[in-house]
């Protein structure tokens, strides 16, 4: 037997031990959708989600919702109504931010390899543009120019430290990502004095850390690198991104990270902060940590078998819409993430199984030697966490499959 | 700088240095596809890889495609003329494999979570179901018999022996895939009873290997596993189907599979082979040797950065259509592909640079630390053995991307 990941807290069973989710029973919302599998997202839990980190952090401070996550429309336009801004990471997602109902002000555009046609739409739009390179910020000027248009454009800084235990490096040292810190004034100096619109920088270390002095920690560095810059450049940056970091518990002996103390570190950072930075806005920018835990990813099981004595549970679902979870995507070594049986929710382990997929390849794994009450073909397995990097970041037409069913509750 | 992988025989350019893929230059390709990235398969170079295969195995053998490994329509409907049948792993695939021309009784079936509906469209479709356990045969023999039609049925065998270097095991040991050899007597003598068209075995022990004397080992295992199962039954098996093996080198060090060596091996186990086969004919079952090296993947420069003075050349594909180059599917240590600027093929290299994609993540790495031409804003980099497992297993959509371009020339 191998262990898997902590349940969120929050899913409780109704009195025949099937999962509730959003208060409808798994079985139902299978039901619903008319085939499995199906991931399902729980609004109420966003927005409890969101209300938890509205009172832990300082009210001075905005939320960004990393679209990056889960970019499900419902659940976009849903998230549209609860958090301050959108990320978005492609000419793609800022169409689908643009539809979900948040102002073009309000969204802003990283990533390393943007296209002129991108550029083009985000400036439009009247969207921010977070700058990573010298090049990219002139062929932004000059789309600008050719437009007519002043451009809103923020530098994203590749800083000269990380985030200590993240899942996910995104600073310290060479990087694909950003403008090294050092190259940063001159840079912004260069934006100012060709009229555009500065909206101040985008700084983001890491993501998915689960411990809170170390996310404490970057923020602090991530506040003193800004000061640090607009001190250089001679003008106070309207926002500081200071990005996002905080992660979800997937694995055996994970725990969450205090959001508390995040925030009351933050508060005394900012407190105490660079004068020139007084006037400035923050944000950070939350992916995972906003919706992994509203979503639940339901498959059905085909097949029960033994080989050689071990017992497979072969479910219609699987790697094309659960890469992460089968521990092919960005993992060393496979753990399981949450698991359970979504009939006999809370009942005690009576066997031990493998919960496997319906693709053709032995990575095709959710939960490998997990211990789960008995369950038979027909049944439905529940698999946690589904709401970040799911749907949309796994290979869906491998094996000629096809997507999974998606909804919001 | 890092080693990339060999570049596949066959490739050159024209006097201008441009890479030529079935004598097109990569650029005018990338144009009339009107725009990157863009994977291209070379027909001549199919064609080529099936003849090479078909000089070096004994005639008796017949040759499968897996259209797993490559399912874009144009690709398999050129397949479907050349080889002798094509196996699929899914209804999907199924549908997919019926359109392209390939006659329903040479296409089987195998997949650990076959669905309801797939066992009857198989079997109303005439084609061969691998059952993959009791359950399974159950369920085809009940959906036959509703239907009123004999079901054309072969047992997935689960031997209790792997194919050694292979890169993924598909048999020794509790395998979620077939039925475990000591149960396969009964099980063929239930179909047989039941007036079932038994087809015979399907006997996949691992696939991605380059070693021929240990590709010929486990045939000449498989050979005599389904001698003894045949003896067992007291019946002859039409067909076996001795699974695939052949892999392709993708990394520095690798060198292709001695295919005469296998194929003279084999028919030296065929022409000793127990007399309860002589009737039997054979099959290899080959998806990523037969269409890998035809495929190239061109993605286009958009930025040309430096960080802590690494240079990283920004390209506009990425993980989402090229997750196993990326290091993200079924690998432990990231190695890289064989890599080239188009522009500048088989010129010697001038610098180290990382290409990366164009996702906001780490992991969107194509080639890390590799040494090459100098290349600019706007050139192609092309990446090698693309023909397999690339454009239909990545994440197409994630970061609000999409699908890749494909042609057939």
């Amino acid at each position: 037997m191998k262990p898997h990941g902590p349940i969120p807290p929050g899913f409780r069973a109704d009195p025949d031990g099937m999962l509730l989710i959003g208060g409808d029973r798994a079985d139902a919302l299978a039901d619903m959708a008319g085939d499995t599998p199906l991931f399902v997202y729980d609004s109420a839990m966003l927005t409890t989600r969101v209300a938890e980190w509205r009172a832990a952090m300082p009210t001075e401070v905005q939320l960004h919702y990393a679209m990056k996550a889960n970019p499900y429309p419902p659940l976009l336009a849903f998230m549209a109504q609860l958090v301050d801004g959108f990320d978005v990471a492609s000419g793609g997602e800022l169409k689908a931010a643009l539809a979900s109902g948040m102002p073009a002000g309000d969204i802003s555009f990283a990533g390393p390899g943007k296209r002129d046609r991108e550029l083009e739409a985000t400036i439009t739009a009247g969207s921010t543009l977070n700058l990573e390179s010298a090049g990219e910020a002139d062929r932004a000027l000059s789309i600008a120019g050719h437009l007519g248009l002043t451009p809103s454009l923020a530098v994203r800084v590749n800083p000269d430290f990380d985030l200590k235990g993240s899942g996910m490096k995104m600073g310290g040292g060479a990087k694909p990502f950003g403008v090294d810190a050092a190259d940063v004034p001159s840079l912004v100096r260069r934006l100012l004095d060709a009229g555009a619109d500065w909206q101040g920088f985008h700084i983001f270390a890491g993501s998915q850390a689960l411990d809170a002095a170390a996310i404490a920690e970057t923020q602090a560095q991530t506040v003193a690198l800004a000061a640090q810059l607009a001190n250089k450049i001679g003008a106070t940056p309207p926002l500081v991104n200071l990005g996002g970091g905080m992660g979800v518990p997937y694995f055996p002996g994970d725990k969450p990270v205090d959001a508390a103390a995040v925030g009351n570190a933050l508060a005394a950072t900012l407190a105490t902060r660079d004068p020139i930075l007084a006037d400035s806005r923050f944000a950070m920018e939350l992916g995972r940590w906003l919706v992994a835990e509203a979503g639940v990813y339901l498959t059905r099981i085909v097949n029960r078998k033994t080989s050689h004595g071990e017992t497979f549970l072969v479910t219609d679902g699987g790697l094309h819409h659960q890469l992460a979870a089968s521990g092919n995507f960005g993992t060393v070594i496979r753990r399981n993430y949450p698991i359970a049986v979504a009939g006999r929710f809370g009942v005690d382990a009576e066997e031990t199984v493998s919960v496997v997929g319906c693709l053709c390849t032995p990575l095709d794994r959710l939960g490998d030697q997990v211990a789960l009450p008995r369950s038979d073909v027909g049944e439905l397995i529940a698999l946690f966490l589904a709401g970040a990097y799911g749907a949309s970041a796994s290979p869906a037409t491998f094996l000629g499959q096809g997507a999974a069913r998606e909804i919001l509750v």
